[in-house]
Protein backbone atom coordinates (compact mmCIF):
# COMPACT_ATOMS: atom_id res chain seq x y z
CA UNK A 1 0.00 0.00 0.00
CA UNK A 2 1.08 3.49 -0.93
CA UNK A 3 1.28 6.13 1.52
CA UNK A 4 -0.04 8.20 -0.97
CA UNK A 5 -3.56 6.55 -1.17
CA UNK A 6 -5.82 8.31 -3.39
CA UNK A 7 -9.74 8.07 -3.18
CA UNK A 8 -12.54 5.73 -4.30
CA UNK A 9 -15.79 7.54 -4.81
CA UNK A 10 -18.83 5.18 -5.53
CA UNK A 11 -20.97 7.27 -7.73
CA UNK A 12 -24.95 6.92 -9.15
CA UNK A 13 -25.69 8.70 -12.35
CA UNK A 14 -29.66 8.10 -12.08
CA UNK A 15 -31.64 5.51 -13.98
CA UNK A 16 -29.87 6.59 -17.35
CA UNK A 17 -30.52 10.27 -18.48
CA UNK A 18 -27.98 12.69 -17.88
CA UNK A 19 -30.39 15.46 -16.79
CA UNK A 20 -30.44 13.23 -13.81
CA UNK A 21 -27.25 13.20 -12.70
CA UNK A 22 -26.36 15.62 -9.76
CA UNK A 23 -23.88 18.12 -10.42
CA UNK A 24 -22.40 16.17 -7.36
CA UNK A 25 -21.19 13.18 -9.28
CA UNK A 26 -20.85 15.13 -12.42
CA UNK A 27 -17.70 17.13 -10.93
CA UNK A 28 -16.49 13.98 -9.41
CA UNK A 29 -16.17 11.89 -12.94
CA UNK A 30 -15.33 14.95 -14.53
CA UNK A 31 -12.05 14.90 -12.39
CA UNK A 32 -11.24 11.45 -11.97
CA UNK A 33 -8.48 10.09 -13.15
CA UNK A 34 -10.04 6.86 -13.53
CA UNK A 35 -13.47 5.71 -14.17
CA UNK A 36 -14.51 1.78 -13.37
CA UNK A 37 -17.36 0.33 -14.26
CA UNK A 38 -19.87 -1.89 -16.12
CA UNK A 39 -19.37 -1.50 -19.75
CA UNK A 40 -22.37 0.51 -20.45
CA UNK A 41 -22.59 2.55 -17.28
CA UNK A 42 -18.99 3.35 -18.04
CA UNK A 43 -20.27 5.14 -21.23
CA UNK A 44 -22.27 7.39 -20.27
CA UNK A 45 -19.51 9.05 -18.08
CA UNK A 46 -17.15 8.93 -21.21
CA UNK A 47 -18.15 12.55 -22.84
CA UNK A 48 -17.52 14.47 -19.76
CA UNK A 49 -14.51 12.80 -18.43
CA UNK A 50 -10.89 12.65 -19.59
CA UNK A 51 -10.33 9.70 -17.05
CA UNK A 52 -8.52 6.70 -18.30
CA UNK A 53 -11.82 4.44 -18.71
CA UNK A 54 -11.76 0.30 -17.10
CA UNK A 55 -14.89 -1.43 -18.58
CA UNK A 56 -15.83 -4.57 -16.91
CA UNK A 57 -17.97 -7.44 -17.28
CA UNK A 58 -21.55 -6.87 -14.74
CA UNK A 59 -21.46 -10.05 -12.98
CA UNK A 60 -18.18 -9.37 -11.53
CA UNK A 61 -18.51 -7.00 -8.84
CA UNK A 62 -15.84 -8.01 -6.53
CA UNK A 63 -13.37 -8.16 -8.90
CA UNK A 64 -14.25 -4.96 -10.03
CA UNK A 65 -14.23 -3.33 -6.63
CA UNK A 66 -10.96 -4.41 -5.58
CA UNK A 67 -9.67 -2.96 -9.10
CA UNK A 68 -10.91 0.44 -8.05
CA UNK A 69 -9.46 0.17 -4.58
CA UNK A 70 -6.25 -1.13 -5.25
CA UNK A 71 -6.13 1.82 -7.94
CA UNK A 72 -6.62 4.45 -5.26
CA UNK A 73 -4.07 2.65 -3.14
CA UNK A 74 -1.88 3.96 -5.55
CA UNK A 75 -2.84 7.35 -5.54
CA UNK A 76 -5.39 7.27 -8.02
CA UNK A 77 -8.49 9.35 -8.02
CA UNK A 78 -10.87 6.49 -8.92
CA UNK A 79 -14.61 6.82 -9.24
CA UNK A 80 -16.69 3.48 -9.74
CA UNK A 81 -20.49 4.32 -11.73
CA UNK A 82 -23.38 2.59 -11.03
CA UNK A 83 -26.50 3.57 -12.53
CA UNK A 84 -29.77 4.70 -10.12
CA UNK A 85 -27.89 4.89 -6.25
CA UNK A 86 -25.08 3.09 -5.61
CA UNK A 87 -26.03 2.34 -2.30
CA UNK A 88 -29.61 0.17 -3.31
CA UNK A 89 -28.71 -2.77 -4.61
CA UNK A 90 -25.98 -1.48 -6.35
CA UNK A 91 -21.98 -1.19 -6.24
CA UNK A 92 -21.42 0.59 -2.71
CA UNK A 93 -22.28 -2.84 -0.49
CA UNK A 94 -20.58 -4.39 -3.22
CA UNK A 95 -17.28 -2.36 -2.92
CA UNK A 96 -17.58 -1.96 1.04
CA UNK A 97 -17.98 -5.97 1.46
CA UNK A 98 -14.17 -5.95 -0.07
CA UNK A 99 -13.43 -3.06 2.03
CA UNK A 100 -14.68 -5.33 5.16
CA UNK A 101 -13.08 -8.23 4.31
CA UNK A 102 -9.42 -7.07 3.52
CA UNK A 103 -9.90 -4.01 5.52
CA UNK A 104 -5.74 -3.16 5.93
CA UNK A 105 -5.17 -3.33 2.63
CA UNK A 106 -6.79 -0.21 1.94
CA UNK A 107 -6.44 1.44 5.19
CA UNK A 108 -5.43 4.80 3.97
CA UNK A 109 -7.82 4.81 0.92
CA UNK A 110 -10.68 7.33 1.30
CA UNK A 111 -13.72 5.80 0.23
CA UNK A 112 -17.23 7.84 -0.17
CA UNK A 113 -20.88 7.31 -2.00
CA UNK A 114 -22.52 9.89 -3.85
CA UNK A 115 -26.22 9.00 -4.09
CA UNK A 116 -28.34 9.04 -7.00
CA UNK A 117 -32.05 9.04 -8.37
CA UNK A 118 -32.73 5.32 -7.81
CA UNK A 119 -35.78 3.51 -10.37
CA UNK A 120 -38.32 3.40 -8.69
CA UNK A 121 -38.36 7.22 -7.57
CA UNK A 122 -37.74 7.61 -11.58
CA UNK A 123 -40.75 5.37 -11.85
CA UNK A 124 -42.72 6.89 -9.65
CA UNK A 125 -42.43 10.48 -10.82
CA UNK A 126 -43.33 9.37 -14.53
CA UNK A 127 -47.13 8.55 -13.28
CA UNK A 128 -47.00 10.93 -10.40
CA UNK A 129 -46.64 9.52 -6.67
CA UNK A 130 -47.15 6.26 -5.99
CA UNK A 131 -44.45 5.96 -3.14
CA UNK A 132 -46.27 9.33 -1.26
CA UNK A 133 -46.77 6.81 2.07
CA UNK A 134 -45.04 4.30 3.29
CA UNK A 135 -43.21 2.05 1.06
CA UNK A 136 -40.96 -0.97 0.79
CA UNK A 137 -38.30 -1.96 -1.51
CA UNK A 138 -37.06 -5.13 -2.66
CA UNK A 139 -34.90 -7.09 -4.73
CA UNK A 140 -36.69 -10.39 -5.90
CA UNK A 141 -33.36 -11.80 -7.15
CA UNK A 142 -32.14 -14.98 -5.25
CA UNK A 143 -28.79 -15.00 -6.51
CA UNK A 144 -27.50 -14.10 -2.69
CA UNK A 145 -30.73 -14.49 -0.21
CA UNK A 146 -32.93 -17.26 0.44
CA UNK A 147 -36.20 -17.18 -1.85
CA UNK A 148 -37.80 -17.88 1.54
CA UNK A 149 -36.96 -14.67 2.52
CA UNK A 150 -37.69 -12.76 -0.08
CA UNK A 151 -41.93 -14.17 0.04
CA UNK A 152 -41.25 -13.64 3.71
CA UNK A 153 -40.77 -9.91 3.01
CA UNK A 154 -43.26 -9.55 0.52
CA UNK A 155 -45.66 -11.21 2.77
CA UNK A 156 -44.74 -9.14 5.74
CA UNK A 157 -44.66 -5.81 3.66
CA UNK A 158 -48.59 -6.93 1.52
CA UNK A 159 -50.12 -7.84 5.32
CA UNK A 160 -48.89 -4.66 6.93
CA UNK A 161 -50.11 -2.37 3.76
CA UNK A 162 -46.63 -0.88 2.17
CA UNK A 163 -46.36 0.06 -1.22
CA UNK A 164 -43.87 -2.38 -2.31
CA UNK A 165 -41.31 -1.49 -5.15
CA UNK A 166 -39.71 -4.28 -6.60
CA UNK A 167 -36.25 -4.45 -7.93
CA UNK A 168 -34.83 -7.75 -10.01
CA UNK A 169 -38.27 -8.63 -10.65
CA UNK A 170 -37.16 -11.86 -13.11
CA UNK A 171 -34.46 -13.30 -15.34
CA UNK A 172 -34.19 -15.79 -17.81
CA UNK A 173 -32.57 -17.89 -14.74
CA UNK A 174 -35.83 -17.78 -13.12
CA UNK A 175 -38.54 -17.12 -15.07
CA UNK A 176 -41.18 -18.25 -12.58
CA UNK A 177 -40.53 -16.35 -9.14
CA UNK A 178 -42.21 -13.25 -10.21
CA UNK A 179 -45.56 -15.05 -11.06
CA UNK A 180 -45.47 -16.79 -7.34
CA UNK A 181 -44.30 -13.82 -5.57
CA UNK A 182 -47.14 -11.77 -7.22
CA UNK A 183 -49.35 -14.78 -5.60
CA UNK A 184 -48.00 -13.56 -2.63
CA UNK A 185 -49.16 -10.46 -2.64
CA UNK A 186 -52.56 -11.07 -3.82
CA UNK A 187 -53.24 -12.62 -0.49
CA UNK A 188 -53.37 -9.17 0.93
CA UNK A 189 -54.21 -6.96 -2.02
CA UNK A 190 -57.37 -6.38 -4.11
CA UNK A 191 -58.15 -7.04 -7.68
CA UNK A 192 -57.66 -3.69 -9.19
CA UNK A 193 -54.71 -2.93 -6.80
CA UNK A 194 -52.59 -0.60 -9.46
CA UNK A 195 -49.17 -2.56 -10.63
CA UNK A 196 -46.83 0.28 -12.29
CA UNK A 197 -44.96 -1.60 -14.69
CA UNK A 198 -41.93 0.30 -15.78
CA UNK A 199 -38.94 -0.93 -18.09
CA UNK A 200 -35.69 1.12 -19.57
CA UNK A 201 -36.94 4.25 -17.36
CA UNK A 202 -34.84 7.01 -18.00
CA UNK A 203 -33.56 5.96 -21.46
CA UNK A 204 -35.28 6.30 -25.18
CA UNK A 205 -36.63 3.00 -24.95
CA UNK A 206 -38.22 3.64 -21.62
CA UNK A 207 -42.04 1.92 -21.10
CA UNK A 208 -43.94 2.70 -18.74
CA UNK A 209 -47.77 0.98 -18.07
CA UNK A 210 -50.32 0.73 -15.84
CA UNK A 211 -52.10 -2.59 -14.97
CA UNK A 212 -53.81 -4.28 -12.23
CA UNK A 213 -53.05 -7.33 -10.16
CA UNK A 214 -55.64 -9.06 -11.80
CA UNK A 215 -54.06 -7.78 -15.28
CA UNK A 216 -50.38 -8.07 -14.51
CA UNK A 217 -48.26 -10.50 -16.70
CA UNK A 218 -45.20 -11.80 -15.32
CA UNK A 219 -44.10 -12.74 -19.04
CA UNK A 220 -43.78 -9.23 -20.25
CA UNK A 221 -41.09 -8.25 -17.20
CA UNK A 222 -37.11 -8.60 -17.90
CA UNK A 223 -34.13 -7.41 -15.62
CA UNK A 224 -34.93 -4.26 -17.07
CA UNK A 225 -38.06 -3.84 -15.72
CA UNK A 226 -39.15 -1.95 -12.10
CA UNK A 227 -42.33 -2.33 -10.54
CA UNK A 228 -44.21 -0.79 -8.20
CA UNK A 229 -47.37 -2.52 -6.66
CA UNK A 230 -49.81 0.21 -4.80
CA UNK A 231 -50.85 -0.30 -0.82
CA UNK A 232 -54.99 -0.59 -0.06
CA UNK A 233 -54.91 3.32 -0.62
CA UNK A 234 -53.28 4.00 -3.91
CA UNK A 235 -55.96 5.87 -6.33
CA UNK A 236 -56.26 5.76 -10.15
CA UNK A 237 -57.37 9.36 -11.77
CA UNK A 238 -58.93 9.86 -15.05
CA UNK A 239 -56.00 11.00 -16.85
CA UNK A 240 -55.10 10.27 -20.41
CA UNK A 241 -51.24 10.54 -19.93
CA UNK A 242 -48.70 11.71 -16.88
CA UNK A 243 -49.88 12.05 -13.71
CA UNK A 244 -52.53 9.13 -13.25
CA UNK A 245 -51.47 7.24 -10.04
CA UNK A 246 -51.05 8.42 -6.42
CA UNK A 247 -50.70 7.30 -2.87
CA UNK A 248 -52.74 9.62 -0.75
CA UNK A 249 -50.88 10.87 2.37
CA UNK A 250 -53.32 9.92 4.70
CA UNK A 251 -54.29 6.59 5.87
CA UNK A 252 -58.13 5.56 6.69
CA UNK A 253 -58.72 6.18 10.80
CA UNK A 254 -59.75 2.78 11.09
CA UNK A 255 -56.69 1.41 9.82
CA UNK A 256 -58.30 -1.56 8.30
CA UNK A 257 -56.88 -3.21 5.39
CA UNK A 258 -59.47 -3.87 2.70
CA UNK A 259 -59.34 -7.69 2.42
CA UNK A 260 -59.44 -8.87 -1.41
CA UNK B 1 -60.28 27.61 -16.93
CA UNK B 2 -58.27 28.89 -19.98
CA UNK B 3 -57.97 27.48 -23.02
CA UNK B 4 -54.31 28.27 -22.79
CA UNK B 5 -53.80 26.06 -19.73
CA UNK B 6 -50.06 25.71 -18.48
CA UNK B 7 -48.21 23.13 -16.91
CA UNK B 8 -47.37 22.65 -12.79
CA UNK B 9 -43.80 20.86 -12.41
CA UNK B 10 -43.44 19.52 -8.88
CA UNK B 11 -39.93 19.01 -8.32
CA UNK B 12 -37.83 17.94 -5.88
CA UNK B 13 -34.25 20.06 -5.30
CA UNK B 14 -32.61 16.80 -3.02
CA UNK B 15 -31.86 17.65 0.72
CA UNK B 16 -30.01 21.16 0.61
CA UNK B 17 -27.32 21.11 -0.91
CA UNK B 18 -27.54 22.72 -5.01
CA UNK B 19 -24.97 20.20 -6.02
CA UNK B 20 -27.59 17.40 -5.54
CA UNK B 21 -29.90 19.15 -7.14
CA UNK B 22 -30.66 17.58 -10.76
CA UNK B 23 -30.09 19.36 -14.19
CA UNK B 24 -33.94 18.79 -14.62
CA UNK B 25 -34.87 20.34 -11.80
CA UNK B 26 -32.85 23.11 -12.19
CA UNK B 27 -33.41 23.65 -15.85
CA UNK B 28 -37.09 23.67 -15.07
CA UNK B 29 -36.80 26.40 -12.27
CA UNK B 30 -34.74 28.32 -14.24
CA UNK B 31 -37.49 28.46 -17.20
CA UNK B 32 -40.87 28.54 -15.04
CA UNK B 33 -42.65 31.77 -15.02
CA UNK B 34 -43.70 31.14 -10.99
CA UNK B 35 -42.18 29.30 -8.46
CA UNK B 36 -44.58 27.67 -5.58
CA UNK B 37 -43.20 26.67 -2.28
CA UNK B 38 -42.63 26.60 1.40
CA UNK B 39 -39.94 29.77 1.87
CA UNK B 40 -36.68 28.17 2.46
CA UNK B 41 -37.48 25.84 -0.62
CA UNK B 42 -38.27 28.99 -2.54
CA UNK B 43 -35.28 30.29 -1.30
CA UNK B 44 -32.72 27.54 -2.54
CA UNK B 45 -34.22 28.16 -6.02
CA UNK B 46 -34.19 32.06 -6.03
CA UNK B 47 -30.47 32.39 -7.34
CA UNK B 48 -31.38 30.08 -10.66
CA UNK B 49 -34.77 32.01 -11.67
CA UNK B 50 -36.18 35.27 -12.93
CA UNK B 51 -39.86 33.37 -12.37
CA UNK B 52 -42.10 35.56 -9.93
CA UNK B 53 -41.79 33.53 -6.13
CA UNK B 54 -44.47 32.58 -4.10
CA UNK B 55 -43.38 31.52 -0.36
CA UNK B 56 -46.07 29.95 1.82
CA UNK B 57 -46.42 28.42 5.49
CA UNK B 58 -45.00 24.90 5.56
CA UNK B 59 -48.86 23.96 6.81
CA UNK B 60 -50.55 25.11 4.16
CA UNK B 61 -50.06 22.45 1.63
CA UNK B 62 -53.67 21.49 0.04
CA UNK B 63 -53.79 25.88 -0.58
CA UNK B 64 -50.63 25.91 -1.88
CA UNK B 65 -51.05 22.98 -4.10
CA UNK B 66 -54.59 24.59 -5.37
CA UNK B 67 -52.62 28.19 -6.04
CA UNK B 68 -50.21 26.71 -8.32
CA UNK B 69 -52.96 24.58 -10.34
CA UNK B 70 -54.70 28.07 -10.45
CA UNK B 71 -52.43 29.97 -11.65
CA UNK B 72 -51.32 26.89 -14.53
CA UNK B 73 -55.15 27.56 -15.72
CA UNK B 74 -54.13 31.06 -16.81
CA UNK B 75 -51.52 29.76 -19.06
CA UNK B 76 -48.47 29.97 -16.42
CA UNK B 77 -45.58 27.77 -16.19
CA UNK B 78 -45.39 27.03 -12.49
CA UNK B 79 -43.11 25.27 -10.02
CA UNK B 80 -43.69 23.78 -6.80
CA UNK B 81 -41.02 23.30 -5.52
CA UNK B 82 -40.00 20.53 -2.82
CA UNK B 83 -36.93 19.79 -0.53
CA UNK B 84 -36.30 15.46 -1.04
CA UNK B 85 -37.70 13.94 -3.17
CA UNK B 86 -41.44 15.70 -4.17
CA UNK B 87 -42.87 11.69 -4.41
CA UNK B 88 -41.52 11.13 -0.92
CA UNK B 89 -43.76 12.22 1.65
CA UNK B 90 -43.84 15.50 -0.16
CA UNK B 91 -46.01 17.86 -2.23
CA UNK B 92 -46.63 15.51 -4.46
CA UNK B 93 -49.37 13.41 -3.25
CA UNK B 94 -50.53 16.57 -2.00
CA UNK B 95 -50.54 18.11 -4.90
CA UNK B 96 -52.37 15.29 -7.06
CA UNK B 97 -54.78 15.06 -4.03
CA UNK B 98 -56.29 18.30 -5.12
CA UNK B 99 -56.41 17.17 -8.75
CA UNK B 100 -58.05 13.90 -7.87
CA UNK B 101 -60.86 15.95 -5.77
CA UNK B 102 -61.75 18.48 -8.39
CA UNK B 103 -60.19 17.11 -11.46
CA UNK B 104 -62.50 19.22 -13.60
CA UNK B 105 -61.24 22.29 -12.88
CA UNK B 106 -57.94 21.83 -13.71
CA UNK B 107 -58.25 19.01 -16.29
CA UNK B 108 -56.58 20.91 -18.72
CA UNK B 109 -53.62 21.52 -16.66
CA UNK B 110 -50.30 19.56 -17.68
CA UNK B 111 -48.87 18.45 -14.42
CA UNK B 112 -45.79 16.52 -14.05
CA UNK B 113 -43.58 15.04 -11.11
CA UNK B 114 -39.49 15.10 -11.37
CA UNK B 115 -37.53 13.21 -8.91
CA UNK B 116 -35.14 14.10 -6.31
CA UNK B 117 -32.66 12.81 -4.04
CA UNK B 118 -34.58 11.92 -0.82
CA UNK B 119 -33.27 11.82 2.55
CA UNK B 120 -32.67 8.55 3.47
CA UNK B 121 -30.12 8.06 0.05
CA UNK B 122 -28.44 10.89 1.13
CA UNK B 123 -28.08 9.93 4.74
CA UNK B 124 -26.77 6.78 3.80
CA UNK B 125 -24.83 7.99 1.18
CA UNK B 126 -22.86 9.99 4.40
CA UNK B 127 -21.81 7.07 5.88
CA UNK B 128 -21.31 4.06 3.62
CA UNK B 129 -24.56 1.29 1.96
CA UNK B 130 -27.33 0.50 4.93
CA UNK B 131 -30.05 0.62 2.52
CA UNK B 132 -27.77 -1.65 0.20
CA UNK B 133 -30.17 -4.71 0.82
CA UNK B 134 -34.20 -4.64 1.52
CA UNK B 135 -35.84 -1.76 3.17
CA UNK B 136 -38.54 0.35 4.50
CA UNK B 137 -38.96 4.17 4.60
CA UNK B 138 -42.21 4.85 7.25
CA UNK B 139 -43.04 7.95 8.30
CA UNK B 140 -43.73 8.30 11.87
CA UNK B 141 -45.89 11.26 12.10
CA UNK B 142 -49.66 10.45 13.05
CA UNK B 143 -50.74 13.66 11.63
CA UNK B 144 -52.68 12.02 8.86
CA UNK B 145 -52.51 8.21 9.38
CA UNK B 146 -53.22 6.42 12.82
CA UNK B 147 -50.80 5.42 15.50
CA UNK B 148 -51.56 1.96 15.66
CA UNK B 149 -50.86 1.56 11.65
CA UNK B 150 -47.35 3.10 11.98
CA UNK B 151 -46.65 0.35 15.19
CA UNK B 152 -48.19 -2.44 13.32
CA UNK B 153 -45.39 -1.59 10.29
CA UNK B 154 -42.52 -0.95 12.11
CA UNK B 155 -43.77 -4.16 13.91
CA UNK B 156 -43.87 -6.01 10.43
CA UNK B 157 -40.81 -4.34 9.02
CA UNK B 158 -39.01 -5.37 11.53
CA UNK B 159 -39.74 -8.97 12.18
CA UNK B 160 -39.30 -9.55 8.84
CA UNK B 161 -35.54 -8.00 8.93
CA UNK B 162 -35.86 -4.90 6.53
CA UNK B 163 -33.31 -2.13 7.28
CA UNK B 164 -36.35 0.77 8.31
CA UNK B 165 -35.35 4.52 7.45
CA UNK B 166 -37.87 7.23 9.61
CA UNK B 167 -39.01 10.45 7.95
CA UNK B 168 -41.04 12.83 10.49
CA UNK B 169 -39.38 11.08 13.85
CA UNK B 170 -40.36 13.02 16.30
CA UNK B 171 -41.89 16.52 16.82
CA UNK B 172 -42.93 18.81 19.74
CA UNK B 173 -46.38 17.63 19.71
CA UNK B 174 -45.36 13.58 20.24
CA UNK B 175 -42.29 13.78 21.97
CA UNK B 176 -42.76 10.42 22.86
CA UNK B 177 -43.80 8.31 20.46
CA UNK B 178 -40.33 7.83 19.00
CA UNK B 179 -39.28 5.98 22.05
CA UNK B 180 -42.41 3.67 21.71
CA UNK B 181 -41.87 3.24 17.85
CA UNK B 182 -37.91 2.51 18.78
CA UNK B 183 -39.27 -0.04 21.58
CA UNK B 184 -41.20 -2.06 18.66
CA UNK B 185 -38.41 -2.80 16.65
CA UNK B 186 -36.27 -3.71 19.57
CA UNK B 187 -38.63 -6.56 20.45
CA UNK B 188 -37.01 -7.60 16.53
CA UNK B 189 -33.36 -6.95 16.58
CA UNK B 190 -30.34 -6.99 18.90
CA UNK B 191 -29.51 -4.32 21.39
CA UNK B 192 -26.10 -3.47 19.01
CA UNK B 193 -27.93 -2.83 16.10
CA UNK B 194 -26.50 0.34 14.19
CA UNK B 195 -28.74 3.35 14.06
CA UNK B 196 -27.86 6.20 11.96
CA UNK B 197 -28.61 9.65 12.55
CA UNK B 198 -28.65 12.37 10.81
CA UNK B 199 -29.73 16.01 11.50
CA UNK B 200 -29.91 18.73 8.88
CA UNK B 201 -28.66 16.18 5.91
CA UNK B 202 -27.09 18.05 3.19
CA UNK B 203 -26.99 21.22 5.04
CA UNK B 204 -24.19 23.74 6.69
CA UNK B 205 -25.64 22.38 10.05
CA UNK B 206 -25.46 18.34 9.06
CA UNK B 207 -24.60 16.10 11.90
CA UNK B 208 -24.55 12.27 11.25
CA UNK B 209 -23.88 10.08 14.15
CA UNK B 210 -24.07 5.80 14.46
CA UNK B 211 -25.49 4.65 17.49
CA UNK B 212 -27.10 1.68 18.68
CA UNK B 213 -30.75 0.34 19.81
CA UNK B 214 -29.25 0.81 23.01
CA UNK B 215 -27.58 3.68 23.40
CA UNK B 216 -29.89 5.30 20.92
CA UNK B 217 -31.54 8.60 22.70
CA UNK B 218 -34.87 9.82 21.49
CA UNK B 219 -34.38 13.35 22.71
CA UNK B 220 -31.70 14.24 20.53
CA UNK B 221 -34.16 14.24 17.63
CA UNK B 222 -36.43 16.48 15.98
CA UNK B 223 -37.96 17.29 12.88
CA UNK B 224 -34.84 17.48 10.66
CA UNK B 225 -33.72 14.24 11.60
CA UNK B 226 -33.72 11.22 9.31
CA UNK B 227 -33.08 8.03 11.11
CA UNK B 228 -31.72 4.53 9.61
CA UNK B 229 -31.77 1.57 11.75
CA UNK B 230 -29.97 -1.67 10.43
CA UNK B 231 -31.13 -5.37 9.93
CA UNK B 232 -29.86 -7.86 11.44
CA UNK B 233 -26.83 -7.77 8.96
CA UNK B 234 -26.12 -4.66 8.62
CA UNK B 235 -22.37 -4.22 9.81
CA UNK B 236 -20.00 -1.74 11.14
CA UNK B 237 -16.13 -0.99 9.74
CA UNK B 238 -13.47 -0.14 12.01
CA UNK B 239 -12.95 3.23 10.18
CA UNK B 240 -13.11 6.94 11.88
CA UNK B 241 -14.77 8.83 9.39
CA UNK B 242 -16.90 8.18 6.16
CA UNK B 243 -17.81 4.81 5.08
CA UNK B 244 -18.32 3.27 7.86
CA UNK B 245 -21.57 0.83 7.88
CA UNK B 246 -23.44 -1.26 5.10
CA UNK B 247 -25.88 -3.65 4.67
CA UNK B 248 -24.43 -6.90 2.70
CA UNK B 249 -26.11 -7.48 -0.76
CA UNK B 250 -26.20 -11.37 0.75
CA UNK B 251 -28.42 -12.87 3.37
CA UNK B 252 -27.62 -16.54 5.05
CA UNK B 253 -28.95 -19.18 3.86
CA UNK B 254 -30.80 -20.35 7.03
CA UNK B 255 -32.51 -17.06 6.68
CA UNK B 256 -33.54 -17.20 10.39
CA UNK B 257 -33.92 -13.64 11.97
CA UNK B 258 -30.80 -13.16 14.86
CA UNK B 259 -33.24 -12.97 17.94
CA UNK B 260 -32.50 -9.81 20.27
Amino acid sequence: MSSTAGRVSVVGVGPGRSHWCTPAVRDRGAAATDIVGYGPYVDLVETWTSGRLHRSDNRVEADRARHALDLAATGRDVVVVSSGDPGIFAMASALIEQLDAHGDRWRQVDVEVLPGITAAQALASRVGAPLGHDFCVISLSDVLKPWHVITRRLAAAAAADFVIALYNPRSRHRPEQLADAMAVVARHRRPETPVIVGRHVGRDAEQVTIVDLRTFDPTTVDMSTVLIIGSSTTRLLDRPLGVRTYTPRSYPDDGAVPKP
